[in-house]
């Protein structure tokens, strides 16, 4: 079993190096959009192949420990929610190229007032993304029911968001391609959201055992 | 091993009850969105619970499965392919629900021209998300690389819908909202296309056990 319980561990450091890359690559496409940040941008789509790399070798990691035949139920929870979250987490580097590419088309528009909205909203996000992975590591279901919690105000963001930049497009037609770009933003940021709330879910499903999935409001199922 | 056999002809029987409600809801919300068809569209949202619960029942079957400890490899690949492709129709459930508020908000608006692509993409993205799951059915690589094929088709059609919609929002202000609205629903239909690109994947892991995932252009290593 200590070979398993290695194992185990090499399975969760690996999730770990992911984890910093696609937090990195999501911190940096944000700047890229909101100072204009060229460099910021290039670096996102400098380390898409690693991630994507990493993926693949997560899965075949976890794969082969599902394979041994040998694991624990507990086990196999940790490993059904690692394959999960990898899943999760490599999609969510794909988004911050997204971000990227979005922040590559603003940056020679001059900066709006509707952009005052995203900082917010990507701060909001990324403590998300940050508490959703802390959970995990430290199997704490509390801080996992907070990122459950916070999914409502990005979704308000958002829409504020979107009715801001709707009027800005209607002010003023020339004002439309700056506009979708930064519409783009907003929902890639919201898709991120999306995701730390999936990720939230197989940390509970992983801690508890019980499948907090399509349950709705608090008074559902996962209450302690 | 005969119980095994059984519980995977289940698993299999499970997952195509789920391809089902997913095809049908993505008929659905076209439907909707191009002949403003309301009943259609209450439909697609009706269906959204039974689709969640399903993808919980599969997902627990399939746990169940790996916890025997007595899959062979070739079961083993197919409980994961199958965990996979589940999280993808669910989310392609999740992705005809957001076509069909999409459809809500267009049901008084005048069919503009723009409209014409969606029915084209729309067909193309219906036929790679039929042949990426005939693909699992069937065992059958050819049609699954035939769906990794149709994407560019996708993206290429998505791109001409958005410079169109871009047109025609700067023609007249007035028309931003109903634009958006379609934009949405063309970017809807790209990620339906996306997660049967990702089933298709799944599905040549799962016969050849070669990841394709991550390789770019014909010459990748998933040739025969």
């Amino acid at each position: 079993m200590n070979k398993l319980f290695d194992d185990l561990e090499q399975l969760k450091k690996k999730l770990l190096e992911m984890r910093s890359l696609v937090e990195a690559a999501i911190e940096r496409s944000v700047r890229a959009v909101i100072h204009k940040d060229r460099a910021a941008a290039a670096e996102v789509l400098e380390t898409e192949s690693r991630i994507n790399s990493i993926e693949l070798e997560i899965d075949a990691m976890a794969i082969d420990l599902l394979a041994l035949q040998q694991t624990m139920a507990t086990s196999l929870r940790f490993i059904i929610a690692v394959l999960k979250i990898n899943s999760d987490l490599e999609r969510m580097g794909d988004i911050s190229v997204n971000i990227a590419h979005a922040a590559r088309s603003l940056m020679d528009a001059p900066s709006i007032q509707p952009t005052i909205d995203i900082p917010l909203m990507a701060g909001l996000v990324r403590s998300m993304v940050r508490k959703s992975l802390d959970a995990f590591v430290a199997r704490d279901t509390a801080l996992a029911r907070s990122v459950l919690a916070s999914d409502n105000d990005v979704d308000s963001l958002r829409t504020a968001c979107f009715h801001r930049l709707v009027s800005f497009m209607e002010q003023d037609p020339r004002n439309v391609p700056q506009a979708l770009h930064l519409l783009s933003v907003t929902r890639s940021l919201e898709r991120l959201a999306d995701h730390s709330t999936n990720i939230a879910e197989d940390v509970l499903y992983y801690v508890k055992g019980i499948d907090v999935r399509h349950n709705s409001g608090p008074d559902a199922s996962w209450h302690e």
